[in-house]
């Protein structure tokens, strides 16, 4: 072999493995170029918003669950009612008026009345003021949260109100109420503005909206019949299946990684894509502990722990990280979590005692837990500030519940809320909808 | 500091706006390369293949909630061997029947009868037939299609239709009849050639195919005892578990995003990407139309909403934007859903004044709402005429109902299909199978 | 014209149709980069990642409906409890036992103890050692495995199980039986380096793991009263709920496309996303192919087909196909699949023989399918050995088996693992709970 061959050949015994080596730690980082992060994102937001989307069949089934049998088929019908109301109110103005961009009515404070436009790509229009995802996309992803916030209210109001009034009550939740508070925060309002108001997923703008419009409507409906006994004592209705409230919690469990995920908004680089994942994990420990709080807070207070609060408490656990799954780590993410669970179980009996009546414990979780988990982002979030989340609680607060009485109010003066008494013990299934849901199963 | 060190920062400070501003308006929209489009459009595929195949449950659960009690282990076995016989003959036959490529045996009719082979990538084979995307993700994709077609046809025979002869029609159903009439569209076949048909997700291809076929076996097998009086009366027979079959809508609705969006058959682009997002916004939105049609409709008709009617409304909403859910805008897509919820309120009544028995609804759904979508398309895309839609709903129906009756008619003069009038009285649980669904529920 | 002007039009004549075809052929399959691999990677454990987690609704469902009504409050209960508990000791300590990197206690046998971190991207820490994906989504991706093995305990020991030793059980199983057996393979462990033992997504380390604790906790704990007749006869407890394990069933099915895709652990090539669709394609069909074999062999054996056999079939076939769901073509991983089902058939009379009793077939399904499942990889993958496999099942089986039946007996020698048998009579809903799932429906 001639000197000239093998030089070449011995050159590259000693580069090689350097180059090996050299590829190992040369990772190349250049994040995509704007197609690519637009498709990464927009993806996220389908995947994410069909979770969303699953959590309408969560709240089904956990109310089916937790109503007895005898309003069952009108829990199921208000559950699909709401949510196609949501569809096409977010639609007909939702949509324009959380996200308003430059288009107030007032600044800051109410954005436009106009129907959504979701143009093809390249064509003037929405497509092109939303450059990092797809209109569509967006719009999906975000209906699905006001459809979340009108199931929080059926839960509450549920074996006593009349469909009619709950799905008018609906249209005006969906179409006004959400949108509006929801465009003080993340369509760039006063809230965002002026107050710093950190809110990741919707701790405040979305469950504890949906639990104050469930509380003034709670409170103007009143307790079922038979509830509340006249020496202050409290008569348990136990649901009617708890299998199907079960499945309920762990639809909503599984629903709330595309909730919390897809509030990332981006997934257009590592960055985003690692914090969309430690959101996942987050998360989900946060529902363990409230799980885990609840099953060992009763078992300490009431001997036999408790399944309904049990499931109450991992959505609690839920509601509780919304606000900030993103900052903390995971021991303090179960911490927060469990902190739900606790306030769910101490929260549920005193309600009773206030004679408020929650058929199945929505205002404990969403209301209660949403507060606490807004309070919680000062925690882990040093862009947060007390006064900034606590003055954004009562401003939405104030603002839901008002409104939200004023509309119960109305309904209640004009059509009746209320199904008869006679209806009411008879059961709403047969009373409203002449069919049961289970008509073959004789009653114990 | 000299004039020399002062320039180039001056010179910054003139051009590092403009820059900014370029910055802001540049967007590198260059589409990903082949293969980055091939990871996202197999993925892609993925996701909405599970979606799919998660339609399954839906109506393995719409099916079980809405026969009697005693007919619901049946409805579930059913459901299960359905599926699963799908999986093997379009393994077996259907995939390559349907999609034959260059290797027709009656060309742009009858495709070639081979199993679908899926070769690792960069072997000879398959996957470099299709080089946008896995093959592999393609059969998932497209055998959950070929299995929803059979899932159509179970609920219609219901109650009456004995285990084994229903599994072998399943059998020429999904290896012979779905792919062979699939192929003429899908596979480039005459109407697609020919006519220029348009079903981008099915609305005829799938949905119509399941009622043709479900249509034929009804008349051949005809009602259930008891449903139809000497008196022209019609008994109702009451859906033993209405939140079982309302969470089969749901699920059905999930899954539908899978269905209609996975059609796009491409994400490799942002313009792809964004037409995905808008199908998701569709389908939901027709999905809420058809859904509250019915509710208003069924009020208006009967004064209490009728919770199965509103259901079956969502899922023919569904149906109807299926033909076409990408050009038509929101308001659009929700009136062509209504329209179907509107069709599925009055074909249920007239299909029972024909005395054609189907338990839950399947050929009000999937036939009359199927046409109507395929119709519909007319409305929205001028690609398609009304003409080509028309012959192509005609030539797909008499194929599939002429065949299907000629199997149910063997099958029938063979092996028999339907169970002896005392199984049928007792129950087809413990007549064919031995097993109560509910086996500790005493009966009403 | 001038001829100076022609000539340039007629060369792109005759270019042009050169450039299209080369356009046609020229594909430019260039792998991502790191950083758009990182988030393809990352993206697929979050969408697989929540697939497995819904598996945890399946066995929740499943075990629900084949538990008797007295006792599916408990089930319902014991399945959120063990899926919270894994969530917690997995991050305190076993995800780091699990994957040791350089940081074993004691070298490929006994990983580190601490607990996980998930640092953001760009700091120092943990996701500086997993440059392919975020370690938030491998996090959260294994977590769900681990969670899976304590499912398929609590089937078997249902009915008649303490509430609080199982859940004492679940704890260190999911936070050291599981996550050490697991580093062996999956940590880079000895099994992994010495035996090259193949299990792609776990047939031998998550479901026969799951199957072994089982089992050992079956023979501590004893038969359910009344299982077992004195002269050989066996009592069946037939479930209370055939359409929740159906459901539970398909939720199954549809879970373990992610258990079987995500452990493919890369996506960021067109050769890895295109591994993963056969993978889901095969999961697919080798349920298929179990669920048709049990339905045919317990028609032949029993004349009437078995439902709960069908169901136990099609997950006998998912768990067949685990350890090596990416070699094996469609037919042969229908056969593996089938071969799962035939086993099913046949373990759980012979089970019955031995007075073992598994109340929901979870032996049959997970440990002996899973060991058949393990077997079979030699069949399709020539880099497995059958020395390597079998070795493997059989430490991992022995150090499962009996580092179970210590905990149990210790379990049972200080707190009593079984209710006692006025509750087992009662129900340990009533007993445990107090509160019945199905408070109002009559007990036939």
């Amino acid at each position: 072999m001639k000197l000239t061959k093998f030089l070449p050949l011995a050159a590259g015994l000693i580069v090689l493995p350097v180059l090996g080596f050299a590829q190992e730690v040369e990772i190349d980082m250049t994040p995509p170029n704007d197609e690519i992060g637009y498709i990464f994102t927009t993806f996220m937001f389908l995947v994410t918003g069909f979770l969303v989307m699953w959590m309408a069949a969560g709240f089904t089934m956990l109310e089916a669950g937790l109503v007895r049998q005898k309003n069952t088929t009108m829990q199921l019908m208000k559950n699909i009612a709401l949510f196609s109301i949501a569809a096409i109110m977010y639609y007909l103005i939702g949509y324009n008026l959380m996200y308003p961009g430059d288009g107030w009515t007032i600044t800051n404070v109410l954005g436009a009345f106009s129907p959504a436009v979701m143009e093809p790509v390249g064509v003037a229009g929405a497509d092109t003021d939303l450059t990092y995802a797809s209109v569509g996309s967006d719009f999906y992803f975000q209906l699905m949260f006001c459809a979340t916030t009108a199931s929080i209210v059926s839960g509450t109001l549920a074996e006593r109100i009349k469909l009619w009034p709950f799905l008018i009550f609906v249209v005006i939740l969906t179409g006004l109420i959400y949108p509006i508070q929801a465009s003080w925060k993340w369509g760039g309002g006063f809230l965002d503005a002026n107050y710093g108001f950190l809110d990741f997923a919707g701790s405040t703008v979305v469950h504890s909206v949906g639990g104050w419009a469930a509380l003034a409507g709670a409170l103007i409906l009143g307790p079922r019949l038979g509830k509340y006994g006249k020496n202050g004592s409290v008569h348990p209705f136990p649901g009617a299946n708890l299998p199907l409230a079960t499945l309920g919690t762990l639809i909503l469990w599984m629903g709330w990684f595309g909730f919390n995920g897809g509030s990332q908004l981006y997934m257009d680089t590592a960055g985003n894509v690692a914090d969309i994942s430690r959101i996942f994990a987050n998360t989900n420990t946060a529902a363990a502990g409230g799980a885990l709080a609840a099953l060992l807070l009763t078992k300490l207070l009431y001997k036999k722990p408790d399944l309904t609060m049990v499931l109450n408490g991992a959505l609690a656990g839920l509601v509780s990280i919304t606000a900030e799954p993103l900052t903390p780590g995971l021991g303090m993410a179960t911490i927060i979590g469990a902190i739900g669970g606790v306030i769910v179980v101490f929260a549920v009996p005193f309600l009773d005692k206030l004679k408020i009546d929650d058929v199945v414990g929505a205002i404990p979780v969403h209301l209660c837990a949403g507060i606490w988990g807004t309070i919680a982002v000062v925690l882990t979030n040093s862009d947060a500030t007390l006064f900034g989340q606590l003055i954004s609680i009562v401003i939405v607060g104030a603002f839901v519940f008002v409104v939200s009485a004023v509309v119960w109010f109305i309904l209640k003066v004009t059509m009746g809320i209320r199904v008869s008494e006679e209806e009411e013990v008879q059961g709403l299934d047969i009373g409203e909808l002449g069919m049961e849901a289970y008509p073959e199963f004789a009653k114990g």
